[in-house]
Parts: structure tokens; C-alpha cells; sequence
């Protein structure tokens, strides 16, 4: 039986107090406009785990700012900051699901224009509380005014969420903006031009080294051995590839295709703690990334399947990873 | 000393858990893009309170509807909803501050078509999942779109909220919505003809009595005695009052209306339990209200004072007001 999006909402707020609980660093809930997702305002849902949480970070992952008003975006994230007292990020991406272009009037021919535009509103926003903007065909002036709350992180941290299209990493480096990149297929380490020229555009530009940091955000799910990690996650996984295939004509998603991602090399970080944690690190190793993001669930899972997917990543691979990363991250050290 | 945009949101999720330990049924708040203000963003805030309370009903007072997209405004309360399991209501508004508009790019000249427009598209979002709007000047147009998430409540309240304007009033009635009134002028007595025209309009409309319900927002502070509670809410009133006033080029605000307004006939709800009861009980019987909402703080108040205010109005106003009013409310019996 489908979840009602109330019960599914109420879920994700207990899976990341249980987050917190077990170590975990950041929280991130996506922006969505389908009936099969809860979620299509983040920084509303982010208050709620605000509230009940202490020192644990919150993210959307992503805000489709294409289709937003940057304005609006500051404001519910700089809330957020100030209900968190300086635990909020935003992650900002084109979107990868469309369904808010056509429902906020936007055209997905400005798909570019777009999210060029408005993040660079959005970073005006957060430079300087009195704001001037010339406008455009994508967005009305701004004469002068001011934009309120101010956050308590000066500046607010705005992350560019992509999918690895080259030109999106490019841009991101260029405006020395911290990256997450969605790597959900293909093979992990294949990723690696791409950080290289996020990191190559950025240091160009004139950016430090600790501003261009890198995050991947990839599919995945814990267990006590692998064979039950992959039990438990496959069909959900499969019941949600398979609706979002039909509308994009991909195959029919299956066991084998599964298998193979969850393979050493592949990009599905599903098993047991140890098969996790050994990927993960080898992962951060490759490509020289500072974040691992790990999406969970997928699909329809039981709720406790997924308290104790995060309990076993927070307490049993997140400490293996980060004491493996006790010295300074090279990405030519591996 | 100013407090931080972000203390003062702290403080606002603090005021609303204390009314609802304090045995009060709704808070509130507002939407302001000012810099004396900290919350531009009502939901966001709100899903705090949901997060730590469990009873008490959660509005805005007001949205600015007109300067917001109506699939924004339905997806953050539907998102509310959720999260605190059916407690969400909306107070929309056209604004009496208008510092939203140029913000977001709409012209006052429009001040009244924006807000019918978006009031209509706002309730066909809230009546079915599936939309379709012809679209216009104010908003593009949406091609039987699916909005989500649903809320618990169904449908979602959305209260309309006016300052007492005919024609924001009639329609409301028309339409059949709770009428939110705010008082914070004149005599409020004087607004018994507009409750007539509400209910009328609302009648005439084919409208059921139990649809047509009004309440009334009114400034006020709550302490032991009534010397006690001028002396501590008329500072920071009149600092209130005076910024609007600039702005606004009414006179100074000086202790004498201050004592005008809250003597027997007039709209501020200050002094002592008892006379604050009595007060809120005879505007309740005068006007044929069913709802009244406090507003405190106005301005820049100790937070403990705020918080005292507010468990003298849950503990000793309300239950006094609620005991007169057990049997059903006429807007004749007076």
C-alpha cells in the first residue's frame, strides 16, 4: 500500500533525527513535483528536523531553482539558517525531473538561460542584504531592496548540484561554488575529468582550494551482509527505475543491471557495512572528494528498512571512512 | 539592542510552544520583507512549531497571496499539514505592507487583480490534484498539472484575511471562506456592519452558516495588572507604531491614544486577565465572532515578557472567554 505524502513527511523527519543520532553530518531532502514523491518543499521540511535536532547540517538536495524565485529561495533557506542556528545549505541544481517547468510557467527551452540567471541572482542575494538586479526575461528588477531574513552564515552555503554535465561543473568551479555531483550511473571513477576541470576552471578563476569542494550524492542502502542490503533494496529500486524508465524509454530495470551497479566498480553503494565503507573511501579516493551523500531510500521501503540502513551507515561505515581520511584528501594519492 | 533576524525566529518557535502548553488553539504568523522583521517565510517557520508541538492549529497571518505563486503557497501549508498531522491553515491577505510587491515584481496597479486571481487559482489547486488554470497577466497558465503533496485536511482552510475593505470582505463571503478581520484601529464595534455584509453576501451565495466564520486579529499584551501591562507594551508599541508612521505620514504616536485605544471602546487588547477577557468577550458578542487571535509582540519586547503575556492569555483570558461562550454565539444576544 502507497504511503499517504503526510506519513511519508513525518518519516523523513524521523530519519534524520535518527541521523543526527547516530553521527551523521548532513541531511538532505529533494524537491519534487510528483505524486510519487512528498516532498516538493524542501526548506518547510528541513524546519521540521531544525526543530528537533542540534548540530546535524540541512540541505536540499536539490532546490530546482530553475522554476523558483531566487528571492524565495534565500528567504526559506536563511529561515532555516536562523531556526538552525547555522546549519542550513542550499543545493541548487537545473533539475533533473522537469515536472515544475511546465507547472510554474517556465519554458524548458530556457533550460540554460535559466538556472544561469537565477543562481546568479540568488548569489547577489546573498552578498549584500540591499539588492539591485537588472531583470530579464526570466526574472522581474529589483530596484534596490532589501531581502530578509539575513542568515546567521555569512555567506549562506550554496552548493551546485549537478548531474555531470560538463558545462554545469564548469560553471560551478568558475563561480568557486562547492559541487555535488549525482552520480547514480555509469562507473564512479569515470567522474574523474570531471572534478578535474571543476577543480581547473576554478583555480583559474582565482578560487581557493577550500572553496572548491566536491560532493557526490549517489543511490544506496546498508544492511548487516550484502546479500540482505540487496534483497531488501532491490525491488524498491526496481518498482522506482521502472517508473521513471517508462517515461524516459529506458529498459526495463532488472536484477542483473542492479547487480552490476552494486558491483565494485559500479555506481550503487548498496551491501554491508564494510562492502560500503570500502567503496565509499575508494570512491573519495579517486575522484578527491570531501562529502559522500548516500540516497536512501529509493522507491517504497518499509520505514524501518531505512532507520536501519542509517543507523548502520552513521554508526558503522561513516567512522570507518573518515578515520581512513585522517590526513589531508589528495586525489593522486590513490 | 536589535535582536538577530535568526534569535527572534528562535524566539517565535519558543512563544508558539508555549501556547500551546498554555491551552491556546492556533498561532500565528505573518510575512514581512522588511528589515525590521524576521520572518519572510511563514511555513518554514510554522513546520519549527509543528516539529515540537503536538495540538495547537498553525496559520499564517497573513501571506501576501498576491506577490506569491498560488502552487508555492498551497505546497508549503500542504507540506505543513503534513508534517504536523492536520494543523495547517492559510490566512491569505493582499497585504497592508506592500514592500512584497516591487520584491517580486508586481505593480500595485494590480493590487486587486492579483489577488483575485490568485485567490482562484489557490482554491481550484486546493479543491482537486489535477489543475487547470487559463492563466493570465498575473500567473502562466497550468495544463492539467498534478500539484502535491496532498494535505491531511481536505479541504486545506484558507481563511481570508482583511483589514476591513467591502469588497475584500463581500467576496469573501462569496466565496464562502472564514473571514480573518484585523483590528487594530477605530472603534471595533464599528466593523459589526462588515460581519453583516460577510455573512449576507455569504448567505445570499448559497453558503452554509458553519462555512461563514469569522475571527478577529487585534494587537494586545497580557500582565497582572493593567498598569502593568501599558507600562511594559506601550514603548515598544509606539517604537513600532512611529517607524510605520514615517512610512506612512500618520502623527506620532503618543501615550494618549495609546490610553484611547486600550480603554473600554477601543482595538488594543492590554491590561490585566480580567479586563483583557472581558474585553475579547464583549467584541466576540457585539461583532458574532469565533475566533480571536492576540497579536504580541508588536515591536521589540523582552522575550520573557512576550512569553508571560502569552500564559496569561492561554491560562486565565481564554479559558474565561471560552466558559462565556459555551452556549452557541449570536450576534444579537448583546
Amino acid at each position: 500500500a502507497r504511503r499517504s505524502h503526510a506519513q511519508r513527511l513525518r518519516e523523513v523527519v524521523e530519519e534524520a533525527v535518527l541521523a543526527e543520532k547516530v553521527g551523521l553530518d548532513v541531511y538532505g531532502v529533494g524537491e519534487h513535483h510528483r505524486a510519487d514523491y512528498a516532498c516538493s518543499a524542501p526548506a518547510v521540511v528541513l524546519a521540521a528536523v531544525a526543530a528537533r535536532t542540534e548540530r546535524i547540517r540541512l540541505t536540499s538536495a536539490v532546490t530546482v531553482l530553475s522554476s523558483d524565485d531566487p528571492v524565495r529561495v534565500f528567504q526559506d533557506f536563511a529561515t532555516l539558517d536562523g531556526l538552525s542556528n547555522g546549519r542550513a545549505e542550499v543545493m541548487v541544481g537545473r533539475g533533473s525531473f522537469i515536472e515544475s517547468f511546465p507547472l510554474f510557467g517556465q519554458s524548458l527551452d530556457d533550460y540554460e538561460g535559466l538556472f544561469a540567471d537565477k543562481l546568479e541572482l540568488l548569489l547577489k542575494i546573498r552578498a549584500s542584504e540591499t539588492v539591485t538586479w537588472r531583470g530579464g526575461e526570466h526574472r522581474p528588477p529589483i530596484d534596490g531592496r532589501g531581502v530578509y531574513p539575513r542568515p546567521v552564515q555569512d555567506p549562506l552555503p550554496v552548493w551546485v548540484g549537478s548531474g555531470g554535465n560538463p558545462e554545469s561543473v564548469a560553471r560551478a568551479g568558475k563561480l568557486g561554488l562547492p559541487l555535488a555531483l549525482a552520480i547514480i550511473g555509469g562507473r564512479p571513477a569515470d567522474f574523474a575529468p570531471l572534478v578535474q576541470l571543476y577543480k581547473a576552471t576554478g583555480r583559474q578563476a582565482g578560487h581557493s582550494e577550500e572553496s572548491l569542494r566536491v560532493a557526490v550524492h549517489s543511490h544506496g542502502f546498508v544492511a548487516e551482509t550484502d546479500d540482505q542490503a540487496a534483497r531488501v533494496f532491490f525491488p524498491s529500486m526496481q518498482r522506482a527505475m521502472n517508473i521513471i524508465g517508462r517515461e524516459r524509454r529506458w529498459a526495463p530495470y532488472d536484477r542483473r543491471a542492479f547487480d552490476a551497479a552494486r558491483s565494485r566498480h559500479g555506481a550503487l553503494f548498496v551491501g554491508s557495512p564494510s562492502t560500503v565503507a570500502d567503496k565509499v573511501q575508494r570512491l573519495m579516493t579517486t575522484l578527491g572528494v570531501d562529502r559522500f551523500l548516500l540516497h536512501c531510500p529509493v522507491g517504497t521501503m518499509e520505514a524501518q528498512e531505512v532507520l536501519s540502513s542509517i543507523s548502520l551507515f552513521g554508526e558503522k561505515v561513516a567512522p570507518t571512512v573518515k578515520e581512513a581520511f585522517q590526513r589531508p584528501l589528495s586525489p593522486r594519492q590513490s
